[in-house]
């Protein structure tokens, strides 16, 4: 995409302030145009050290109001960041619903310097390209406009560049020794970049080679293909968005009436015996995995009044408290249903080594957000591949996902609700929500089975903790939590 | 995809057998539903030699009436084949919406023969998978299901059965060379085809890797990702679909009220004397493009009355006529219809050497098309990235594109509508059509302009002919058509 493109001629002087003036008027006047669509725009700026982003994103953002905007730029990950999945740190940026966007690097150059310097496999290499081909594509599926521009400048012109910035004592600071290693092995970087460029380029979110070596002619080559961009998302912006087939390999899970309830119980003293071996146990796997620095996911769903609290309090009671934290998942705030629905769990993600517990999680979206109509039902029915495709990076980042799905019958939830409602000291545990969400039992166990038979998948499989007798899914919940610990202990 | 595949456990006799029927059944099931929702499948089988492919696909068909499947065999390309575009043998061969086509391989082969015997450079594999992904996607995009399927046997399983095809004098011939060539350089292979699926896996076409070392195993996997993904293109039918960026690098072309064509004559003398002297240099340039193997595509597009008929004779009368075809253009069969729009252009291909001039082309989608609700908006506003890939496919293979706008201004083309009326022998050329056309006029020329700023590329410009004065929208033809020749004879 590169070593093969072909320059256009620059325009006249004239034509080019003319041209200029026109594409930033329409950039300009875009603006609302985006706030009223809702439209997030993610702007992305990568290319050859030197080759002038950063003075180019300083003349776009000119005709931008600075309410609709941010600018990005990204460093070298910290150490702090190097502890979560490679796409957390950018994930964590992006635009909310309206606004702009716009980056000075992404992550690109964490793909190349790996390949330059082969800390990446090839392997390795081609799960970052999935992870950033699956990503921008469920970005552009969620109504993200994602604008990619790779600024050309030849080995000469880069070279004259670095030059010039050295020979002044106020600019010499921005030339690095990166920017002289790239430009002593420009031919080695340009096959780099062109075969990572080549392999991001998607219909969705294509790439655009700009010749940068007058900036004038840059911002205007920017200018007219954002302003082009702008036009197509907005006039695909109230489209639905196809299901994909899934291909995902499936683990076997039963239909919730095909779940046998009554005779998973446990007796007191069963119970009090497995708590307390197993809770030792637990603790001593926590700093186990600590030490070996494995992430682990830990997600509840199950019924209203299934017992979900009771049964976390008996994992995290065994865990060191500066290792865990538990994130109880109500309705999203503003700032958060502006964004990827995903993007509240992105930014809740433990660092390696620690426990992230879900009170109830991203399944929401194809529950409760599909039964009320909280989403359209091209979102829920699209999202049961984007959440296979999350927990996926969580995998395989090396997290430990566990899914535990509550299960009690009709009929215990209305004693247990019915109990609640009869004792003063539980009556903040009820709401008249909970009674109307009763009414819709069917509906919803018809959106937990789909759930559930579309989203286990043999690296986060649903497990079922029968939950008529308390007890006894507590054991089992503890049971699983020790055993996968164990497993994924053994493999480090 | 298949050097880290991971087989799932085989199920037990009983359960196979019982799933297998359930599966068969949805298949059939899904017959009417297919065809009641008019969608197109095509099911792509693909894999190791003596995986199996065959045998399931025999048994796959046995479920659907035979009115609604067809099966094709590829095998390696003709000489007559080779002087046609790659993807042309192909496309040929889509089915019609409502129906099944069973392709026992399709374009991998070409691909990975190309690669192991290193026919195909770096950049021609490439070429080759950016053709693949944008077909496929112009295919799902356009409604057709495509679902692939790749068989994997390991080198073991493949050598036990090659062994035993050899062993029995009616199974010997089945065995090819290039069977033992395979699995003698199996791990070469097995790079190849992993690099091929990897480059290949598109979210809207996947890839299925299939256990194949239990023929009735690999047929309930089949038939289970068949039905799954027959079930999410039913479900996505409805959908309108994404328009894409541009990318294309475009050529700058005039606004239709911006062209003069009041000083655009020829007086009879100069008219005469050009047309001899074109006419005679085209004529030997056709010689020199057949020698040289280069294929030739004039595309005419206009306003009724233009002179569109008259311009290509004096094409034409130039040419041998065993070297061009013209293909008068009109609404597409019911056939036609059925199928991706670009269809029955496909097939009109010229072969290297030839030159087929269009009557009207393809760009009807974006005129008559969009202004007479014959297709919807998405349909005509995707249309025009899908007819730039179309033509960059045909300058990639080689092709001189030319396309013509035949221009005049509507108090021209009501003379000539007025003359046609009045001069009986004129009479069979105008029509109520033509001149209810006419009152849609400006809309048209909204129309026109659209087509012509999106879609005059680099690689495929627009060329205007000024055409109020016939004589001098000929000699213009003429000169570019020579201009364009020479320029691409003297490439080879």
């Amino acid at each position: 995409m590169i070593t093969d493109f072909v320059k256009t001629k620059i325009p006249e002087k004239d034509q080019l302030k003319q041209e200029l003036s026109v594409e930033r008027e329409k950039l300009f006047a875009s603006q609302t145009r985006i706030k009223e669509a809702k439209l997030p725009v993610m702007v992305i700026f990568e290319g050859w050290g030197a080759a002038g982003k950063g003075s180019v994103i300083g003349r776009v953002i000119k005709n931008i109001d600075p309410r609709f905007f941010k600018v990005r730029t990204t460093a070298a990950p910290t150490t702090e960041e190097l502890r979560y999945p490679f796409l957390y740190r950018f994930l964590r940026e992006i635009p909310e619903a309206g606004k702009f966007t716009f980056f000075d690097t992404y992550w690109m150059n964490d793909v190349i310097n790996g390949l330059m310097d082969k800390s990446l496999s090839e392997k390795q290499y081609a799960d970052r390209i999935r992870s950033i081909n699956t990503t921008e594509r469920s970005l552009t599926d969620n109504g993200y406009l994602v604008m990619k521009f790779f600024f050309q400048i030849d080995k000469k012109e880069q070279k004259k560049r670095l030059e010039k910035l050295l020979d002044d004592r106020n600019t010499k600071w921005r030339v690095t020794a990166e920017d002289l290693y790239e430009n002593k092995h420009y031919s080695r970087f340009e096959k780099a970049y062109d075969r990572y460029l080549a392999d991001t380029d998607r219909s969705a979110a294509p790439w655009y080679v700009i010749d940068a070596e007058n900036s004038r002619w840059a911002e205007l080559q920017v200018l007219r293909f954002l302003n082009q961009g702008i036009d197509t998302a907005l006039k695909n912006h109230a489209l639905a968005v196809p299901i994909l087939q899934n291909t995902f390999p499936l683990s076997p899970v039963p239909l919730l009436k095909d779940i046998p309830l009554k005779d998973k119980v446990l007796t007191d003293e069963e119970y009090d015996k497995k708590l307390d071996e197993l809770q030792a146990e637990l603790g001593k796997l926590h700093n186990e995995i600590y030490r070996k620095k494995i992430p682990v996911i830990i997600a509840y769903e199950g019924w209203d009044a299934a017992g979900k609290g009771g049964n976390i309090k008996r994992i995290t009671s065994a865990l060191d408290p500066r290792g865990f934290e538990v994130h109880p998942i109500a309705s999203p705030e503003p700032h958060e249903k502006a964004r990827h629905f995903l993007w509240r769990f992105w930014t809740r993600l433990p660092k390696d080594g620690h426990i992230a517990i879900f009170d109830r999680t991203w399944y929401g979206r194809v529950m409760v957000e599909r039964l009320e109509g909280f989403c359209s039902e091209n979102d829920w029915q699209r999202a049961y591949n984007e959440m296979n495709e999350f927990e996926k990076e969580l995998a395989d980042w090396g997290a430990v996902v566990i899914k535990f799905w509550v299960q009690i019958d009709n009929a215990t939830q209305l004693e247990r609700f019915t109990d609640r409602q009869n004792t003063p000291e539980k009556q903040w545990k009820i709401t008249d929500e909970d009674w109307r969400n009763r009414e819709k039992w069917d509906q919803y166990e018809e959106a937990v089975n789909e759930m559930l038979q579309k989203t286990s998948t043999t690296f986060a499989p649903w497990h079922i903790l029968e939950s008529n007798d308390k007890k006894y899914a507590r054991i089992k919940a503890l049971t699983i939590v020790v055993e996968e610990l164990k497993k994924a202990c053994k493999k480090r």
